[in-house]
């Protein structure tokens, strides 16, 4: 990390939009920025059309100032380059940069993120206005990272299903199939006469009669990914010819997987992320008892869950981006945060190992699509309650040294290519990978655990469980991995459909769990997807639990245990040495007692929290968050506290080191096992 | 109103068609309508294709006819400019006059109202036809009105996005803003690079990847409201030139508010309505134990709240232009009315005002869309439920001298652009503000009070309880009269939103409620919208109420009192002297207390009526409608009654003279009050 | 039937692709089909670009070879007109051949259906391609039967939006209405200005500001309609001048009715359908307890409706062409069928008359759209549960002579221009013509009453109960023939809306029920559509009913009894000597006691039958079917047991002699009455 321009880590910063008020406010701004603590400003993604008003003139004069004024205090910048919003003047000049929706729309300007990724002329504009701002402040002292363009993929814009798109997607098929033969043979395009002579005979697999071809639709998934990366690398390029020694990241989005972030990280130096608790519980999948349990705090794993999956894929230290301060303007409803729970988020970032906390927005705005979204501050400029948390983890970050962060011994895997594989063959309209992997890492996390999620080339080398809950396509490579961990001692639970199908979305030829079956040998004959309130009764080893929303029917070879059947006999839980596969999704609380079951049998000491109480550790530190409207107290008491105490009152953090360090996961107190 | 011909008001009257029927048919239609008591007749609304079957040959005969058939039994004719219904021929020729709509399809002849506002050539076509159907009838002595086209926006149709449209909204963009420095001023195009170099560059707010600009949005629905308006005053200029002396009304629709109709009655003489209770009910967002509650009736509140806002804005007594007889064709179900209703829809439109109520439609259709709405008349001829109770107000209406209308203690503010705002950026999926007004409105009335309804420019002066439901954006003007209110001793009850917009749709620079700081001191920090569901418990003064959908954090200033708070301390009733600032939507019994409470501060005496009677004066005459299944009694024994009684059974009427009339406002039983 | 080349009825069969799979399996798929029982394959439908994989360019050597592989081991054949799937190329070079939506979108190549029927160009295609297999296997000695096309209609594909369907749609108007006056007459355009001058002007219903003319869009309906049969019939020439002697069938769809299937059925040799019953119950109209109740079942009566439609028009037997064998991949959720459900779907198909059953597929693919669609093997090739059963029925088969099957004393009317007309003008949301047929049939099948489905033009000698569930339309000669019917003394139910309507979509003259006032003499002054959960108690003879969904007043003649009323004294059930009116559709229980007190009127003997078991004869051969999870004992000992006998267990079959033939309808118990 030396060869960067030092910014303060862990600090906290704010995203700041000079152009939205007067000149005249900007100093007492920045003034009051390092006043309340913050040590990183993030602006300029949104700016072009202030940067360049009309077609290459080009007006840097107020951003020199604006930045001028931020650096005068002391504050440490992120620039962002301004590709999501190309101007009005440029769409008019080059509607053909627009993207273009299934209907086959071009979509208009008039909000943002209105261009398309496939767009040669849009790349090369593009690659122009990142190359003017980077070169002007590429050296700035006071500019420690970009941001390239902002969200990529907010609002349905990864997929355009332009003309330029389909010449592109079809270049793509050559290169990854060959020759057309090739690509018939891996699609199975036999199924319904769709043979292709040629690869110009490809389209979009969109407006067709009935659904599109299923591996036909994986690959444009995968080319519209791959879009996103080679455009964002674009940019990545010149900053680094013109910005050297600053970090390069990118702002990812919450619950969203429809590129491959794993391939944009690999270009970036750090994964940033915009975390907003409550409008992702009220706009997602949560029922509607679970949106109104956690409605001003957000649901207790869903910012973990995201700084697990961003840390894992970032190679420095990850940060959060834009954090909410208040009610948002985008949410179905938009309640406030409870009171102390933007300091609580703040922590759990830290917690998680955030190097840079920076909340959006500085002042909420009087006018614009996001005039309803808070800010650290009032529209007149008083200080917000977002604003005065903000200050107060300031000061508390000066009190508590925050430990190195090491590797978790919970890996669960997240893999996109396989998530969009269950989004085009569901089989059953309850099924959503994403959500499956949440909750399995919910059931984790309440448990005491702390957990890494990784990809399928993610290291598993430290793992002492891991947890597969929709890898549906497992390459030889993840095969061999899991195996080698297995025998080095590690358990592995797999859900259903893990390794259901080869990488061009087919069934694989000697059945589910295809190379799976090199850990337990076991063929899934046949699947079946369950409406909702649809429950069958299965006999666990510890009491009776229920199979929901999907069950498959399972031969198991001969050296596989049958742990627990349903009433027709039918296997669910199966068995072989390490391996756990599950023959049917159980019920959370059963879910949960089967994780805590293989986590003690890994040597690792799952607890039974109280609901909303949340543990995370860095070295031998340990953080509690206490997201219930109720005091409760952290499990055990060996714990000596650097700030709050055991007893964590609602909407509190409580910070402390293990008094008998027993390693990363030791459990904190084993009476209270769950 | 010397200078009309006359027509007997109030009186009854009827839709017909005689392009329906035979020749041979209308004069029995004619004779049987005057015999039923029916005294106007409107017309020809439809009748383009039929008066002009081929471009430019006109076929006046059948017309002649017919008018002079209605006309021979002293019937009053209301003549419809044909123009909702251009002819087939007319779309082949000119396929720019059809509207565009949002997806960019022209939408298609074979239903109604398929012309586009802003086509050039639309406007010149009605013109021609309006000019000659008005040259040739506007000396008819039987013609006492015109009704313009017919129910304008029905179906969607107030905005369309044609080029047309587009051209025309720019040059009303530079009409309203002057330059192209001012609206990105005004608008705040700052937000998201949406800065516009000349007006040249803007669009329509369609089509964007995410919500539209909310200014570009307002202004954009106010060019969509204006064209309405001018395409309206193009025909009341001709026919005012034509036929002298006749009232020009527009017969306007029910929970309708896409166009701002304060402004097209400043056109008219006098505003129409179309009142289907039963269709509304279903179709509209009542909750599904409201509508079984109410099946065969309709909301007790509906058809008053429409009477009491067109009547507000209506030069001359306002008309109800069709009225429901049977069940309608275009609701989700359609029931039919209770035995009676027809008859109290009639009495209820008589007593809030109406000059003359019209039934649709004399016979039942047996072909075309609507051969399922019912007619006074089965379509073999038969008279039916409806047309019997028509003959029986017919009869009673000689019996009953109706008072003259005076106006109202209360006042409800109901402000178009403001719903807009409200619509545009609502901030949560419940926010309704037409709907927040109707609630309001219905807790009113629920306690015996008359209410006027009335627009932002309305003369407050008779009011001595006011209320804001939705009034987001307010004026100075507005600020300013109902200060004068205040000052006079009248009470001011301000909803959530009231105040919290600009004309730019911008946040007051000192917060909201903006210029109603002058009325109460207080400034509203952030707001929170509330899924169904989340009720937080208010302590009131007469008991525990609740706030539901919406919360404000209010910083109250020094001369402000907090009447009621939540459990977190939270302010949520205000007061500063006679003006009440709500900081949460209460639950419905909690604001029918609180209105009752400053009613009666106000010197009014509202009651506690039984749940759907309800209660309207004339001058000294009271009329008591009984909406419920089972017999009510109207409280307080001072009443003549002049038809029925105190006792009024289902779905009855009762009307009589306050024995001790005490204003139009006064309690009818002190002791009965809520 | 002895003109085609023999296939053993009744015998199993099986869908095949060997496109799909290495030339070397299919000797060995071959064999196996032999060794489990299978006597018919179908094959080729889907084949179109393997046949000509460029234009001009036939590859007939591998189908060749298919051919003769299945023939070798005795397997006969039925080949598919491989017409539903267009090639690539074709699409390419003709893209005018593509149907359009009603969004005026091409519909694009990519899954199956995408052609136009309206296309002339494609016409063309369709028969050379037709021709080219006809003429190269039609005298192939194995060939024994032709599919045409596949499932017309399938993924909302009957109607297409195009210039070409138009241009046809005016001429066929010219056809049926000879002038344009006729027509402006015929549909009742002089509402809303809708006159047209010439047959040119009239274009698609679709688009329109609101709904379209009802009468323009039921001729639409039946234009679309006709088109499919055209396009059918097209092939059916070409087949029989190629291929003498083999039968012409075409597999039509579950609860499909988008166009007339009588008329297509007269170009057949015999009706096939595709019976799904789970899919079925997961994506029609049951609510969530229905589709918990039968999850792994099917509704008891889905496929012997079917059954019963297919069976009434079809010429020689029909066929079941695609028999579900596991679960599919197309509902919304796919359970797996339970234990025997495969069986007992073939057993009941064979009861209810069916010459072949033939399983899709012979095995589970590992790719495309379908590959989580179940087949007799898995993709491997092992043995499934749908193969183990479907090898249990053949070896049955053996077992059990099958007695003749005769007319049922109960016929239902299913008229498909009624439904239409229903679904143009339903008058209420939840109504819905074929769900009422459903639901009658179901009402009658739960009294143990066999049931023909019958259309307008079916002889209805044989009948002694004529049901008429949702017969809006009625011409003179179905309204003599139900004349006759109760001449000789059958029973006729009439539900509400028969005779609603005239041909044109226009209330009769005299006011429905139109031509059925023969029968009854009646009149219905007005109708109302409930909003569920509003139901109105009736006095039934038996007791207390309701009335729900929608309700008549009805006026009746002087020899019309009233056999029960409502609260309110409107007539629900009328009479007149053997014909009786429903003003109101009754509760499921109700109706299914009316039904059975008419059933027993007309001399027949319905029964109580247990939940979920029905009953069905061939001659005096009896069959039980049970759906239920828990054993159920047929009503009556008199029963010669052949397979399984009167005890008959979860999801079983029991098949018998009935010892004292009373006739094909007569009670089995008479002290089991309902």
């Amino acid at each position: 990390m030396t060869h960067f321009p030092p910014w303060p880590a862990p600090c906290l910063g704010v995203c700041y939009y000079p152009e939205h008020w007067p000149a005249a406010r900007w100093a007492q701004d920045a003034r009051d920025m390092a006043a309340l603590g913050l040590r990183v400003v993030r602006l300029g993604e949104f700016a072009w059309s202030r940067l360049e008003p009309s077609p290459g003139q080009w007006d840097w004069a107020w951003f020199d100032k604006a930045i001028e004024t931020l650096a005068a205090e002391g504050l440490r910048l992120v620039l962002g380059t301004p590709t999501a919003t190309p101007p009005k003047w440029l769409v008019d000049r080059l509607p053909q940069i627009l993207a273009v929706d299934a209907q086959g729309r071009p979509r208009r300007f008039g909000s943002r993120r209105h261009y398309d990724f496939s767009s040669p002329e849009y790349l090369q504009e593009a690659r122009r206005v990142t190359q003017a701002v980077a070169a002007r402040y590429g050296q700035h002292p006071a500019v420690v990272a970009w941001q390239t363009d902002n969200e990529y993929g907010c609002h349905d814009t990864v997929q355009s299903f332009s003309e330029s798109a389909v010449r592109r997607f079809r270049e793509w098929l050559r290169q990854r199939h060959g020759d057309i033969d090739a690509l018939n043979a891996a699609w199975g395009t036999a199924f319904w006469g769709q043979t292709y002579r040629s690869f110009d005979e490809i389209d979009a697999p969109v407006g067709t009669v009935t659904e599109a071809h299923p591996a036909h639709r994986l690959d444009w998934r995968r080319f519209a990914s791959d879009e996103v990366v080679r455009f964002n690398r674009a940019q990545v390029d010149l900053i680094r010819a013109h910005s050297p020694g600053r970090a390069v990241l990118h702002n990812t989005m919450l619950f969203f997987a429809e590129f491959d972030h794993y391939r944009l990280a690999q270009d970036l130096d750090l994964v940033g992320w915009d975390s907003y608790p409550l409008g992702a519980l009220e706009n997602f999948w949560f029922d509607a008892v679970t949106k109104a349990r956690w409605l001003q705090t957000g649901h207790p794993d869903f910012a973990a869950f995201h700084h697990d999956l961003y840390r894992g894929m970032s190679r420095l230290p990850f940060w959060v981006m834009e954090q909410q301060p208040g009610p948002v303007n985008w949410g179905h409803w938009n309640p406030a945060p409870a009171a102390g729970m933007v300091r609580l988020w703040t922590w759990e970032a830290l917690a998680h190992g955030a190097d840079v906390v920076s909340y959006f927005r500085w002042r909420q705005l009087p006018f614009g699509q996001e005039q309803c979204h808070a800010g650290l501050h009032t529209p007149d400029g008083t200080l917000d309650t977002g604003g005065r948390e903000a200050a107060e983890v300031a000061r508390e970050l000066g009190q508590v040294d925050l430990e190195s962060v090491q590797a978790a011994p919970v890996a669960l895997l997240l893999d996109y290519e396989s998530l969009w594989s269950i989004e085009i063959q569901p089989q059953g309209a309850s099924e959503h990978g994403l959500r499956r992997c949440f909750e399995a890492y919910s059931a984790l996390r309440s448990l005491g655990l702390d957990v890494d999620i990784a990809g399928p080339e993610t290291s598993l080398a430290a793992a002492r469980l891991i947890v597969l809950p929709a890898q549906a396509i497992v390459g030889e490579a993840l095969a061999s991995a899991l195996l080698r961990a297995v025998q080095r001692g590690a358990r592995v639970v797999l859900y259903p459909r893990a390794g259901s199908r080869t990488g061009d979305l087919q069934t694989p030829p000697a059945l589910p769990p295809g190379p799976l079956q090199q850990l337990i040998d076991l063929r899934v004959l046949g699947v079946e997807s369950l409406r909702p309130g649809v429950s069958r009764p299965v006999a666990l080893p510890w009491g009776m639990g229920y199979v929901e929303q999907w069950q498959e029917r399972v031969e198991p070879g001969r050296r596989v245990e049958v742990e627990a059947s349903d009433a027709q006999g039918r296997a669910v839980v199966l068995r072989s040495g390490h391996v756990t596969y599950l023959a049917g999704v159980l019920d959370a609380a059963s879910q949960r007692q089967l994780l805590a079951q293989r986590a003690r049998e890994a040597g690792l000491g799952p607890l039974a929290l109280p609901d909303g109480l949340r543990l995370r550790r860095r070295g031998s530190q340990v953080f509690a968050f206490n997201y219930d409207a109720q005091l409760h107290t952290v499990p055990g008491p060996e714990v000596r506290w650097q700030l709050g105490g055991a007893e964590v009152p609602p909407h509190g953090v409580a910070i402390g080191l293990l008094a008998e360090p027993g390693g990363k996961d030791a459990p904190l107190n084993a009476t209270n096992h769950a």
